[in-house]
């Protein structure tokens, strides 16, 4: 798969509304994107199995916090000061860069997320790197705060406020309250799906690196003395793909080999890894396409014990899909410390107060999508068309409804079958052009059955399935289709 | 039900995890709220049931729009010029006021939103109206922009967004693109729900006057010549509750009447009113509690021609809690008119070219959240306890089990029961305290049915179901559980 394929993805999500850039019909800003009526079907979906698989089977809860939040959470939680990229401008042209992937690019040398001002300024001096577009020499650097900063209130010095570059803030602002309200028991989770928003300087690859993106986060909040987890037993034999910092192979290793091995600590670690690794092949993406990445001590965030990133394989590379970060009691007692609010709670189970741990799954929902979409996209010269192979639990309409012609109460029936379907399923009503044309319509936004209703079905009320995958159909009773499309749902 | 009651469903709210003041460990800023786990059960439920009701069951289309958007849509829309409050400062202890809140809350007299500046200080002179919190000497009247201002980009000259104040914005600006791709045919209808910005002077009432709430808009696309609509004459009988401008007494009206009377033009504008007091209706709002308030002249938006607030009856008076706007082609036409791109589409049913006029339904779920919330509370004397009648539709738990005594094997049983009934529908688990006390914390947060496992359970895998409203319980058999309860849902 190539870059062209890409593009040409990127153009069906423009002209079947999977997504296309936000006010196009101005000139857009770069790096917000509108989701069309397919891809809000898919991403509800996605989002809801993420619901399904990390809140209600765990049993976690769920909070909508405010996108806007005061200065004083980020201040406690670090972003005020620390979350800034270093930027250089080109004197010539104005253009900015991010100067760690100028260097990057322009040399292929790593530059650690902690470099120092000088650093920066020294390797650009040294390496003579030049503005990429215009060739002008480049400022010095400098850092660049990514949250977007807001005064709430009618005057200049009213109330300083922030857009939330990350949607777990709330959920460590909120713990004590979630905790008390639902009398809840080490360990528990607490999650929360919605928009995080960043200043970033250079957006690009769609969907990829966004301002404005949807994140579904799960904090699970634990006392990290109890290393055991009830749950793993049933999972230890699971194997994830591991690449170990340090290594340069994928390793299959079993949950249990990850504890053995002294990788992780908590059985709860690994067997979140895991669940992660079955939520993502659920969604379509093969397990060979599936790595978690430890991160090296040079690239993890501060308040990280170990991190693995969860990263799947594209035409685009490897693309960072999930964080799945041991973040201990950092978010905790610091906000303890800046609120003056005691957040330890009695653990009733070792009979002590403590401040817990916390095991973070931070998903980025939109990039997990784009992801989704390029791995469930077929090239089939023999068919003679593209199509989407969405499985069918995600897929944005589940069925489609087309009567042969649109004569002979053909279509009075095929309406009746359509009403009745989508009572329960997502689906469309199709009668203009020839039935290859509607079938190759349907392939390309992934639609997964078709039903057809012709002749045959005035007579003995029976329809055809076709399967989109491959193409053939059966034909059954109107009174089992319900039933029918459930199983091979 | 007197105001101490508002204040006790706030608070019942907050220690129940329903809502409660965003980042409540540090200061809060007014006018941010943040849903705990049971609020955000109960707002999901809400926005699926209005997307079932206003999206799939009519065929129409939903998109999903940033939250920033470029400024150019907000000079075509109007609110860069004229979204604003007209407000004053004291200039004794500097607090802001709305000018028309204030002349209205202190005199009683009511000022329609386009009055000048110096029509708000000459009454402000003329009545002698003081600040008041400190009596002190006011401003002149100025006003204030109520949308949040943001820069994208690394410089202070950056390109210039803002936080949408309404969700509608994206529907018009993504009109022809949503048209295109999902090959739309006139009437139809793109929705949204989402979250809207706006920087109110003084945020009041917990969630019905926030900085940040989220809207539900459906746009509805029409030929202003069909005045006809197909699915009308199924409602037409249909009465709703109305209060014509310049009378003072609610009516009865059938949708037809509508029509006849010549109230409204369009018989899918009476439709969707009918359609929206079912809505309100099914959520557990009693129908003599809903009016549709004619909008006076000088009160409607300057680009509607009619519209009709719909308003709840609650213990703070009448809470609008629906807008509808008859907005003609002003949108598009202004948004065709700044972007140089023609947004006028072919009707294939009277084959002529046009810029369609749009019907606008635009909800506020927040508040629709907490007038739900007004009218499910029942003060219970008898029975011990106060507890929410919530609709099991919308019930944030539908049910709880337990386990009548938490030893003889009853706890085991009853975990058995709870995982069968989790995967379908949304409960919990509780064998903490008396059976009575379990009972008592299960009403108070409104959940339809109690599933209690005894001794006879053991015997012959029966439980009990317990009703909300009646407190009446019946047997059944643990087979029969799940078909029972989703009949009674």
């Amino acid at each position: 798969m190539s870059n062209d394929i890409v593009d040409n993805i990127i153009s069906i999500a423009k002209r079947r509304g999977f997504f296309y850039q936000s006010a196009e019909i101005y000139k857009p800003i770069a790096g917000f994107w509108d989701y069309g009526p397919l891809g809000v079907l898919l991403k509800k979906k996605i989002e809801e199995e993420w619901r399904r698989c990390f809140i209600k089977d765990e049993g976690f809860f769920e909070i909508e916090g405010s996108n806007i939040m005061p200065e004083k959470v980020f201040i406690a939680s670090g972003h005020v000061k620390g979350f800034s990229d270093p930027i250089v401008q080109c004197k010539k042209c104005n253009s900015f860069y991010r100067a760690d992937k100028l260097i990057q690019e322009k040399k292929g040398v790593f530059v650690p997320e902690r470099t120092s001002l000088e650093e920066f300024d020294r390797i650009i001096d040294k390496e003579n790197i030049k503005c990429p577009s215009c060739s002008g020499e480049l400022s010095k650097t400098r850092f660049f705060n990514m949250m977007f900063k807001l005064n709430v209130g009618p005057t200049e010095d009213s109330e300083i406020a922030y857009l939330r570059p990350e949607t777990c803030q709330a959920i460590f602002v909120d713990f004590l309250q979630v905790f008390r309200a639902m009398r809840a028991k080490l360990p528990f989770g607490i999650a929360q799906i919605g928009r995080s928003f960043r200043n970033e300087i250079s957006p690009r690859n769609a969907l990829l690196r966004q301002r404005e993106f949807t994140q579904a986060e799960l904090e699970i909040f634990l006392n990290p003395k109890e290393k055991e987890f009830p749950k793993f037993e049933k999972m230890k034999d699971y194997k994830i793909n591991v690449l170990l910092k340090g290594s340069e192979k994928v390793e299959a290793l079993s949950l249990e080999e990850l504890i053995e091995n002294g990788i992780v600590e908590h059985e709860l670690v690994a067997y979140y890894l895991g669940k992660l690794q079955q939520f993502l092949n659920t969604l379509g993406i093969p397990l060979n396409s599936i790595r978690f990445r430890e991160q090296e001590e040079d690239e993890k965030p501060f308040y990280a014990t170990y991190a693995f990133d969860c990263e799947i394989a594209t035409a685009l590379g490897w693309v960072e899909i999930v964080a799945n970060h041991y973040r201990g009691s950092y978010d905790l007692s610091s906000h303890s410390k800046f609120s003056g609010k005691d957040l330890s709670i009695y653990d009733e189970k070792t009979k002590e107060k403590l401040i817990p741990h916390v095991w973070e799954i931070s998903q980025g929902i939109d990039r997990t999508l784009f992801c989704v979409m390029l791995h469930a996209y077929r090239i089939d010269p023999q068919r003679g068309w593209d199509y989407f192979s969405f499985s069918p639990r995600i897929a944005p309409y589940t069925l489609g409804v087309f009567p042969l012609i649109a004569r002979d109460g053909l279509s009075e029936k095929a309406r009746e079958v359509f009403e009745m379907l989508r009572k329960e399923f997502d689906c469309f009503y199709d009668e203009s052009g020839s039935i290859g044309k509607r079938y190759a319509r349907a392939d390309e936004i992934g639609v997964p059955f078709c039903i057809t209703i012709d002749h045959k079905t005035l007579e003995d009320n029976t329809v055809t399935i076709r399967n989109r995958d491959t193409t053939e159909q059966i034909r059954v009773k109107i009174s089992e289709l319900c039933d029918m499309i459930r199983m091979m749902k």
